[in-house]
């Protein structure tokens, strides 16, 4: 898969869905085999016995090893193959690669290029997530048939929710509102204010507002599969600081993106929200407008992607919102360059 | 679409059809978004938008012009963009291809080539279409996964009738009766008279005739998309002549073909007829009998082009029935080469 | 098709299926269509007409001739026109290609090759498949998404059996008793002994055994297309010398193979046995056993193809009991190879 950098922490999928049986997932274009051993701990393997090429996601898992399912090759955590039936030596030859796993923020997350290289910081971490003050409610992995990028650019883009999302997330009051945004490390923030408007159909529900409100967006991307939208209202009475968003009603909207192939991807999304903190009916209703508005995106992503795969010579305009969406994709474009660079380890 | 000609009046879809909502049209692979305007006029646009590549079906009809559902850009009737949310001013490659459209006949018809060589003459008409000594009856939109040539040489061709159409339109008795053609102006004209025979299926129905008849084929097919299909028949004891043909029972099926991409085109058809005028139960029965019949064309037509595209190789052997579909691809196949001389316009 | 010769008979389909009606099959990428004359003799022609590609298979019988649906061009047994309605010459390019073709043990098999060269030696023939002291159960045509290759792999490996088909054909006991095998002329046998251990599930069932036994597994694999696994089992007790096999359990799983195309092939299996010879329920309860056992390689034969055809360039490596697959493939690149030299007839 050659527009998304190998050497990167994505999302493979949510911890809840790893367990002991064996599980088949697709990263970058690469089959995985997915378990936990008897300890707990996540493997992710490639999904392909070396003798005849059948997936070991067909076979069966036996304490901390998978069995492949045609001859009984049997394969560790770490990828070594421990057993051959029918013979007693083991060609080193006989392995298939394990790669680094982590987990944070209720995924489990995977380093699809050269293991040595894997970044040791912290994978992403969003403080509120881990508050009292906050509530965290996890969402579902909404399958998108386009390009990781594609999906990347609608979350570098407040400006498409006053046309998308006209049943949830945005109003006509933001059609013609400037966006603005910043490079920050490897990553870019968009951001705009309305002031003084109609509140959104999301909050008109849960924030009982008596007049117009003042509403943000601060969209957080950091390069290649980590998007994190700030957003809420506050009554535009109070005139609120920047800094004080806290004051109103306030939502991240996290969506953790995993690269599938060239053509699909995984939103792997959740929210946190600092109000109705143990209601578990909004936690319902929150739920239920994240689905319909993901799936508007969804639907004019996926439109996208047929049209560049039918039409791929088609020019596009450049317009005043594609600032940011255009060096978010010069970011990627240079974690790609630098792996391919002479110097890169891999 | 290396085999039409652009430069043609092709049909687009059904009046009837074409509405103050966005519709999905495709013609010779270009994708189109179609409606009308608040006065009716039909318009089609280029189903992409400039931006970001989203189909402009996806969006909203305001007024007459089209608002894209990702971010608002605004495209009127001729295709010029008339607004950028966000931005105040708007380059002028923000636009999309508007093409010269045209009614008749019940249908819309679009000129997919270059709009200065549209042919201001009138697209084709069949005078007893509006005749009050006629009848018209509108058909439908038969979807067949061919080639439209494929198409077109099965309606220069009346030698299929005796055998693909047993049950409706044809008999064995005209299994060995050559056929005749004439090259008219851009188009064939093939025909056979079949004297002194029992009556095909659909006439023994409506005609009430007591012994033979004398039954007749012409097939006039105006390249590159129009077949109008003139048969009938008449008590073999009356010995018509054939400048008398309206004597008989006679009908127009009359087919206007679009071709949709290189495997794929939709048979537009319809008939008029000289008995039972009034009768719509008469409508109905006929309207089943060619339904019936034309699928019985599309399921052959649908196998040919798979084996044309599984085998290319395979060579076919020509007979004297061939003729006429022959001449027939002979002037599609000048009139795509004279698009692409150096004189053409485009 | 590259990776078969052409010159070999192959199992075309059932008998029993081949009647008075036009059936549609393909052999090594050749669509056919198949019928019976009025005296009872298979006839399979390329099922293409040669005017405009139509398949013949969209036709009619008549007589012992097949007349193409779309302009009536009639096709006797041996493949040449017999008829072309409208004209009274027919060219000698107005033929077919028409296949010999065999009868034995319920199939029909069919000589995709040059028809000069077909073996006229007996097809293959299994002699208990006609003796009063054994039963015959013909089973059925299983589709299988997989080079025939793949298929082929599988039925020269005994090994497998210990880990596809532990609630049929195998259990652990074999897991790690080594195979054997010997080149045959055309062909490779494959067998091992797994002596003093727990009879298999579906011995169990009709064997009544008292403790453990003596199984045997003999896979006989002639090139390109029929394997035969004789295996069956016997009291431990009685110490079974391998000559004696009759005196246990005897089943021949029989397996005709025919490549349908590059990715696809079909098992047409029947099996003969040494015991309760006229017991329905047996027969009935056999049946779905073998069903179920070989559903259970389609599934891993399917997803080896995917793999294959999705990552081409992945390697493998070659384990002891890859020894006879090996030679197998080897015997059938050898008969390709013959094909290609010139000195092939050709």
């Amino acid at each position: 898969m050659a527009n998304a950098p190998r050497n990167a922490w994505y999302p493979l999928t949510w911890s809840r869905d790893v367990g002991r049986t064996l599980a088949r997932h697709k990263v970058l274009g690469i089959d995985l085999v997915v378990y936990r051993t008897e300890r707990g701990e996540p493997v992710a393997l490639d999904d392909v016995c070396p003798h005849r090429l059948a997936p070991l996601s067909c076979g069966k898992l036996k304490g901390d090893a998978v069995e492949c399912g045609y001859h009984g090759l049997t394969f560790g955590p770490d990828g070594a193959c421990v057993r051959i039936p029918g013979q007693t030596t083991v060609p080193t030859s006989a392995r298939v690669r394990s790669y680094p796993l982590r987990e944070q923020m209720g995924l489990v997350w995977i380093w699809p290029g050269d293991a040595a290289l894997a970044d040791t910081a912290p994978v992403y971490d969003l403080p509120q997530y881990h508050s009292p003050l906050w509530h965290a409610v996890e969402g579902e992995a909404l399958h998108i048939g386009t390009s990781y990028l594609n999906l990347a650019d609608n979350l570098c883009d407040p400006a498409h929710v006053s046309f998308v999302h006209l049943s949830t997330l945005g109003n006509a009051a933001s059609e013609d509102i400037p966006v603005q945004h910043e490079v920050v490390g490897k990553g870019v923030v968009v951001w705009r204010w309305i002031r003084d408007a109609p509140p959104i159909p999301l909050f008109a529900k849960y924030g009982n507002f008596s007049g117009h409100v003042d509403r943000w967006h601060y969209y957080h991307y950091d390069a290649p599969c980590i998007a994190v939208i700030d957003f809420g209202s506050a009554e535009a009475a109070a005139a609120l600081d920047p800094a004080e968003r806290d004051r109103g009603l306030r939502i991240f909207a996290c969506h953790f993106i995993t690269p599938v192939d060239a053509h699909h991807c995984i939103d792997h999304w959740l929210h946190v929200r600092n109000f109705a903190l143990s209601d578990a009916d909004v936690d319902q209703r929150l739920h239920e407008d994240f689905r319909t508005a993901f799936n508007e995106d969804k639907e004019i992503l996926e439109e996208i992607d047929r049209v560049e795969r039918t039409r791929p010579e088609t020019r596009r305009i450049g317009l005043a919102i594609d600032a940011a969406p255009k060096k978010m994709r010069r970011i990627v474009e240079r974690m790609i360059d630098a792996e391919r660079s002479p110097l890169a380890a891999e």
